[in-house]
């Protein structure tokens, strides 16, 4: 700018620039600087003319990935005119049959925004068809996909399959890796993540994957399948459509994950309740919504509310939830009382003895609502089962969550969660605890470690992390889980399965590295960084599950071992911690001690519990 | 009144009445129906004609005790009017110089109230001088004093000492209990602490007593004598003069005898900041202030605060004294470096030496003062000199203490409560836990017991206590206790001690028994409940002192001896329990059950914590 500008000499700018820099990244080490440095000097020497043709001048806006698909109405009248910035122009009448302000799911998926400079490639020979690459995904852009032999013959040129791996269903299938070029953020994560021997996974430059556009329509519009696998494994759940997908969560994102499995498992009969945060804003940033929805059009019930009173929120919607549930019910089991038509009795009977067991009595919901609507009835009964239809939406159990990151459950709204969580409800809490305010540059929150250097603790926050899991078990009728996606995927998907069908409050706390950390390795490890953590004593896996104590069982199960890695090693591998060395020698040396003792002691402590 | 204005038929009033009353009361016992009943028939059938003189037409309003004393401009002009509901005719006027809002304290001392029916009378020959009479009056209504010789030779007639049992000073003095019949409750809390073979109290009607009221004026007005004991311990702590008094606290309160206390150890140099509830409801019915000041005209500044926001008040109070000390601490450093004087020189290196020494610094603050007052200066100098002496109050170091309920500590301040305990400031935390909203009818909060019955838990709180002490320790830098006055005194005294010296967040959560529990013994009794409390494994009592982990100890020590009494046995001495039994014996069979499992499962983590 100042180069083409001429407001100041171009070398005098420079001076300002590199001056600022020091200023800037001076804490983080002479290596940053240099880069940044070696940066403004190839924006100054690396200005190219470009020549603009004329016709440019009126030229229109034409996506070709858009033109490919007929695009909804919504997607045409608000999505498209607010992403261009047009938003001011719409009318009033634009948003006729939204008064209640909720907006339609899916519309991420329209945006397609091809930022990344690489994406991954899918070597199909290598590939060991084990999923992990699409369970760490953070934007749910690589997907595995089975496909029946018909759907191979009809798939387009170029498109490979590879005979599925497997027991039983799987194996009648042919299993294929697809990648989304244009949504995938090219954060690498997935290449890491890669386990077989030589990658099948490599990156490659975006120019060069558009043609697996056309692959990916083919393959997301594949017809359903039942999952031939359990769906509570690793390999499993990623055969059920992630009902997140596209967010606008930074490459590499370690919360999404998380949230995108959560949606595997329970989005299509699902209420959350998102805290300010991180969550929300990549959850919901007008006019996009990254959830979306299944073949039957089902997809989690998304709300956002304040941090201080996000737990209240969510109480609020599983109270509205449970009594609109059991007015239903009470209507049915009015209506067994005078109708004793065979089909409809046994439904009836068999949906009142799954009441309370969420997948099953979605089946049983179908099934009950074919035989009601069946019924041919007058009068009082004709009634009855009117009320039944109409609010059929009730009879599926729900799977209620609330979910935010740690500014909002460890700080601001810790009242309010401890509130709700004592009460007893049957509610499920999702932590994404990235350690620090992410989403508002990077404050020190009561989960930031001790030690670790952020926004009001520049030398290093003086106290330890809040162990928030600690005081969840202490009520002794919590679920509580400490889980770490890349540390141990399958305990994850336990804790996870456990939480929701746990009869009361469950709490699950997950690691989220994020960029504030400075993972020196790059966020393409974010999720190696979680197994570090975990190897390094620094974070902890367990499972308090209340049942156990009915069994005469210890509910508390540690799921981390022995550390193995050095916890100093771990810390220096982050910029939240090197930082304070450089800048504060000797706090640091104070602050890390004591933090490498807490996490021994930590571990003691969990030890004892599971004993 | 139905018998006098005949509305309607008297009897009919009290068929009404009676079914009220066994609608109110159902719940809680034949017994309790019947007393009511009998009650009402006595009022009845007591109706006495009592002819009133034609004089008391134009008879004036003469308190006896007040016409013996000299009475401040604040009583005359502001306390008797309001205390004579004739606040509103009080002229703005009236608060020139309280703009502010301040009250002074120490003025319920002038209300003298007189409305115990029985109040204590001392038996001389039967005291061992143990001071527990003292330690438990919720009142301080009974105290021990120290006479010289001298001082008894002056007494009036009828004023009994006998010398003071003890080593070393003690041992030159002549002992007295006092009592102070008219602001006596006549709670009988004193009689039943009392350990002597023959009770050396008894209760005896209050106008049998009247006489004690000049010896109680002669007792305050004794000379001040520094204490011949350590402070610190059981007896030692009641020779010191307690700075809350004749609060409008119910008799037998729970709460206040903590509260006293804490005033005994740290009075003179002390900051509170109260919650809303209990505490603040005796602690300042305007215009009465039960907070009182001693012989230097020293007491505690005592605010309150909303429910929601007491912690983070308090830090503000924390913050604010902090500054100003420090801002004090940089102009005598300022002069130190131009005056060379010796006596000034040496004691502000002792002052600073002892800066953060409670009790220490404010006799060193003394000698420093009087040190700069006799310093003769001029310029710069003389500038310094009128600064420190115009802010000699921040001379001595503060004791910070925040002080509420369970409504406001486990509740609905808990969220900032948490955070204040987190920050690491050097704050203290008294938590009167009676484990219900006590100030507003009862109401349950996260402190009430499995299986008491509260307002909004009618059938049996379904969940367990919170378990707040367990999540201050999981910091690791927060000194936490659990104490109960009547169970173990000196624990007691030594836990307020070590919260006090220690230089981080402290929390002592503290037994408060409560006329909500209805204890069958009655009121009188409370202190002996929390002994049985603490016997049976209902409450324990420890200490958790990070300072010990430096010396390489475990922090924890569990003061809680194995139960001796049957858990169910204590809980069927309080109605809050025996009520659920009456209503719903299915519940109380299944709430009770899990309530002694419970605490026999807590008494174990303990134990476990402790090895």
């Amino acid at each position: 700018f100042f180069k083409l500008a001429s407001i100041i000499p171009a070398e005098e700018a420079v001076g300002y620039m590199k001056a600022a820099i020091e200023k800037s990244y001076g804490t983080k080490g002479e290596k940053i600087i240099q880069m940044n440095f070696a940066a403004v000097d190839a924006g100054l020497e690396g200005l190219v003319k470009i020549d603009v043709p004329e016709s440019w001048k009126d030229a229109k806006e034409i996506n070709a990935e858009d033109a490919k698909r007929i695009l909804p109405e919504y997607i045409e009248k608000i999505l498209k005119p607010m992403n261009a910035q047009k938003g001011d122009s719409l009318p009033v009448s634009a948003f006729l049959g939204r008064e209640d302000g909720t907006a339609p799911l899916g519309t991420s998926a329209y945006e397609k925004r091809g930022v990344a400079i690489d994406v991954p490639e899918w070597n199909i020979d290598n590939c060991i068809q084990c999923n992990q690459c699409s369970y760490v995904c953070p934007h749910a852009c690589i997907r595995p996909f089975l496909l029946t032999d018909e759907e191979v013959k009809n798939a387009p040129v170029g498109y490979k399959t590879k005979k599925a791996t497997g027991a039983g269903e799987l194996a009648t299938y042919q299993y294929r890796i697809q990648v989304d070029p244009l949504d995938c953020q090219g954060c690498g994560t997935c290449v890491v993540a890669c386990p077989a021997k030589e990658k099948a996974l490599v990156m490659k430059p975006l120019d060069s994957q558009m043609e697996e556009m056309d692959h990916w329509y083919y393959s997301v519009d594949l017809s359903y399948k039942e999952n031939p696998m359990d769906k509570y494994s690793v390999k499993g759940s990623q055969f059920e459509q992630p009902l997140l997908e596209f967010s606008g969560a930074c490459a590499g994102c370690g919360e999404t994950p998380y949230a995108k499995l959560m949606t595997q498992l329970y989005g299509d009969r699902m209420y959350i309740a998102n805290a300010t945060g991180c969550t929300q804003a990549w959850g919901a940033a007008a006019p996009c919504v990254p959830y979306t929805t299944n073949k039957d059009g089902d997809g989690p019930a998304w709300s956002n509310s304040l941090f201080e009173n996000n737990a209240q929120f969510s109480l609020g919607m599983v109270l509205s939830v449970e009594q609109q549930r059991e007015r239903v019910s009470m209507k049915i089991q009015e209506l067994m009382e005078t109708i004793k038509e065979e089909a409809f009795q046994s439904t009836a009977k068999k949906w009142f003895e799954f009441y309370n067991e969420g997948h099953r009595s979605k089946a049983d919901s179908k099934a009950l609502l074919s035989a009601i609507e069946n019924l041919s009835l007058t009068g009082e009964a004709q009634e009855l089962k009117a009320f039944i239809l109409d609010n059929s939406e009730h009879l599926t159990k729900k799977s209620m969550w609330m979910y935010g990151g740690d500014g909002w459950a460890y700080d601001i709204g810790y009242g309010g969660l401890d509130h709700v969580l004592a009460s007893g409800a049957d509610v499920n809490v999702l932590i994404v605890d990235t350690e620090v305010y992410s989403n508002t540059g990077g404050q020190a929150s009561k989960a930031t470690p001790i030690g670790a250097v952020a926004q009001f603790a520049a030398s290093g926050k003086p106290t330890a992390k809040k162990d928030l899991g600690m005081l969840a078990m202490s009520y002794g009728h919590i679920y509580v889980a400490q889980v770490a996606l890349g540390a141990n995927p399958a305990q994850l998907v336990k804790a996870l399965k456990e939480a929701e069908a746990f009869d009361g409050p469950s709490l699950i706390i997950a690691y989220a590295p994020c960029i504030t950390h400075g993972i020196m390795k790059g966020m393409a490890n974010a999720q190696v960084e979680t197994k570090l953590a975990v190897d390094a004593g620094y974070w902890f896996l367990y499972r308090y599950n209340p049942d156990l104590k009915k069994e005469g069982k210890n509910p508390f199960i540690l799921d981390s071992k022995e550390p193995t890695l050095d916890y100093n090693e771990f810390l220096m591998g982050e910029v939240r911690f090197t930082s304070l060395v450089r800048s504060f020698p000797e706090n640091a040396k104070v602050l890390l001690a004591q933090a490498s003792e807490q996490a021994k002691a930590k571990y003691a402590t969990y030890k004892k519990m599971a004993e």
